[in-house]
């Protein structure tokens, strides 16, 4: 059959931006095997990421209490590509990612970020994490103890100018409405709502510090375990503690306002109102740095 | 290029159990492209339903008071295939689809099903549908009105035994706990739930009937616009009426089993818990002419 | 029961932080009901965004052939909010858009941007809108008609500084892998990938327009309804066509430069690879008037 | 303040279905909080299952290859109510299933559908757990080795009737369309596609054997790393083995069948069409013993 020879002018034909490129690559065992990614491409037109999204990888997390957690890793991974470039090589970040399988720290994502950099010879890395993250969480009465979930991301940047890490945490709560409360004989709709945090810092914080912070904006925290007299107890609290979604992101905001090991945030809390099939929602964004320069000047 | 015929050689080889069709289809303008959907399978396996998935498609229901609601349909198609055909020909199931886009009401459904199970020679047609359906409700103290959005299901079966039609409906509600309420100083835990009933039924039941027998189960009915005085009422009739998961349940299986026109219900509850990450459930299913076909005996 | 008096009490306690607001509202009919959000807040901080997420309201689109089309579309409503202000009043959201049901454009979305941001007395409103949108589109060889569905996103922002509308399309369409067809003796992995176009612009664009331009971008685009002769030619013109995910967003990026109407875009396409369980991706960012602006200097 | 003797006063006239139980629960510390499940229910609705849903939980999974693995598991775990017992106790569940993180086999799901039955008194007990689960993979050329990820599903049902345990697995594959190939000049349109096999056993069916009996119905496996000698592989694989979704569900039906260890099947194919924005999709269910009964009659 002469359908490649054939089939390769084709190509040629319809995409005509694309040249072969002089240097053909040598992959060891791979010599035979032309590298269409490595040619020219003449379109100029620069690429801000490319890459691969939405593989699934079990990588094992550091906890604050020195042991260590495998989660279920949802992971994109992406290059900048320059103008010239045809295109990246996809393969290469699986096989960098699998390097990275034991102990993901802060510290090993950068390094994760500057090795895909390196080895794809790109200006700029960036990576992304997101998985469930478990912490054990004593009930407020019985001290009966259960597992609490929390969705987890991780960002990461990496490039001449720097390097960038973000952490961000999702944590269920109960949100009880100050208005319901005050205008009603007796009662309050409250419901669950989910507190999200993306900060970037300029020390160490634990995945277990940041849903403390979180979950004390909340009218109550929730928990995975309650018996009836920490039932009391959760029902009580929130009722003693009502709060509209835009208290719970100023709540949230002085608490992060107030912890110097962060220099950025950006908050928001969804409620799935009782009373609604809509949702209530507020955010807030900050940048300390920026505001403390401004305050300078 | 000589390469159909070769490609038709390497077909016949790697997929033996295959042979050709006797008769080769003679659909207008297409003799020259063999069907091979049409040929003879000797693998000797029925296949219970096969066709098409996923489908989005704008259909036009009838509404209760007269009117009709277009809406934005996921659909799925499918027959059965007997052992000895090789395939089903999928693009006809999206034809006749094209031909019932306006005025989609029980009767109709029935009619596509029907009209696919003689269109592709089936024994058994089934068509499921899906969509949001929008329904006007009155807040309940100052009357304002909005719209409300409930997840409808339609499912009909299609064969030699008779038609079923199947209508689902799901609508979220507040439920609020009896336990919670009752342990507890003030207050009481609520939430957002999501009561779903299908029944099959022999006469017709409009899906604003079913969506008022559901709502009738809950704690209290949710609303799209409420203002200050509705959220009192809506917050004190929640709290007047506790119900657990269970009771939801059982208070619309009673309903249902009061309305004649329902001969079997598959019902449940999942509720949102506002004290807890994960969700409260029950479900119950009841045939009615079973048991009292039980019953006679 | 003298509960709601000592309630109340117990509300100021827990959240010293509101003071009564020295005008109590006077909204008919609500005289007795205290109005929780007017009032002062004393935290200091100002939040971005408040309003109510995930609502389905049903929307009429006009169509570029003149007509109008209902979608099922999901919204999301906020303004800012200044910090001395305690809550925003989710119930207008939902009273305003009520007033938009007939006849969405951009103009008119513009319009209830504005009317949110007066209404609720802020700086600046930002609303979104996502929704499918089905287009009618006829098989390459036998001209059959079928309907296709695009994910269409609208967002618009109003303040005193201007208002700001983007229009957003995802198309599905086909990818067909250029290495996999040279380095193969016979065919090439291909697979539906779904490519996207947010677009700011200085006139009309249509939606229609903007999935065309989309499309063009693919190896070939998809359809509803396929005969045999149809099958043929999409099969042959994606081998004709191979491109890499990097390839797609480059040839997209040239068609919007060249479309004077459109000043900003943001393109990618993800790539449900066929030979692995996760994707490919690509994603390109322009500012046209800022690159313009940078070379004027 | 006298509120709870006055609502629980009011909760009573609300639900007067619910009497008080004659015996006081007796927990230890809990003496003074009533019991309000425990209560009898006059209504005389059974309820087939009530529990708590979507768990998240990290469970550790014993391998074939005589390790284990962690994996984060979404649960569901209910039982069976009669029509007297006004409710079952949901957070007795998740005490339960805290004794289970450690090793679960299909053995030990089993002992927990038990120990629910048995904590809960009920008639019946039913657990649902679903997770990814990963699977080294090498690629066919090079031998790269790469993480597969697999959707898993576990159901056990606990009864008097005896046990039922139900392992599931959802495979992602390479299918390529005979009809295109043998159309179409050049080139054949294929796709990602999902199978799935439910199975119910006289004997330990490992998920990896359940995964190798899936991949061997497609077209072609997919892989996590492939380099370019495995893509050429890979491409020429599936276009020597083009399969309808038909195809995929009878060869994989007459894999299960010729395996003696299981009992009953159920399996589907859903393939992502390159060409359409549709699904394709075909399913067969098998009960083996039912039909060898059957013939012996």
């Amino acid at each position: 059959m002469t359908g490649p020879l054939f089939l390769r002018d084709s190509t040629a034909m319809t995409t005509p931006q694309t040249l072969p490129s002089p240097t053909m690559p040598s992959d060891a065992g791979q010599q035979a095997i032309p590298d269409v990614q490595s040619r020219t491409d003449v379109r100029k037109v620069a690429i801000d990421r490319v890459g691969v999204k939405g593989i699934r990888y079990p990588i094992t997390v550091a906890t604050l209490e020195g042991g260590c957690e495998t989660v279920d890793a949802t992971v994109n991974m992406y290059v900048s590509l320059p103008p010239e470039r045809k295109g990246t090589h996809m393969s290469r970040f699986l096989e960098l990612l699998n390097d990275f399988r034991d102990g993901l720290t802060p510290d090993r994502m950068i390094e994760l970020s500057q090795r895909i950099r390196n080895t794809l010879d790109a200006a700029c890395a960036h990576v992304e994490m997101s998985f469930s993250y478990f912490i054990q969480k004593r009930a407020p009465a019985t001290g009966k103890a259960g597992l609490m979930d929390y969705k987890v991301r991780m960002i990461c940047d990496a490039s001449d100018e720097g390097d960038m890490f973000q952490l961000g945490v999702t944590a269920p709560a109960t949100s009880l409405c100050p208005c319901s409360k005050e205008i009603s004989a007796y009662g309050a709709h409250n419901q669950r709502c989910l507190i999200s945090a993306d900060v970037r810092t300029n020390g160490m914080v634990w995945i277990e510090e940041l849903v403390e912070l979180i979950e004390s904006a909340a009218s109550c925290p929730v928990y995975s375990v309650l018996k009836r007299p920490d039932e009391k107890v959760v029902t009580e609290q929130a009722y003693d503690n009502p709060k509209f979604v835009e208290d719970i992101v100023r709540d949230l905001a002085h608490t992060l306002d107030a912890e110097s090991r962060i220099d950025w945030y950006r908050i928001h809390s969804e409620n799935f109102e009782s009373i609604h099939s809509h949702n209530a929602y507020a955010e807030v964004e900050r940048d300390k740095l920026r505001d403390r320069d401004g305050a300078d000047q």
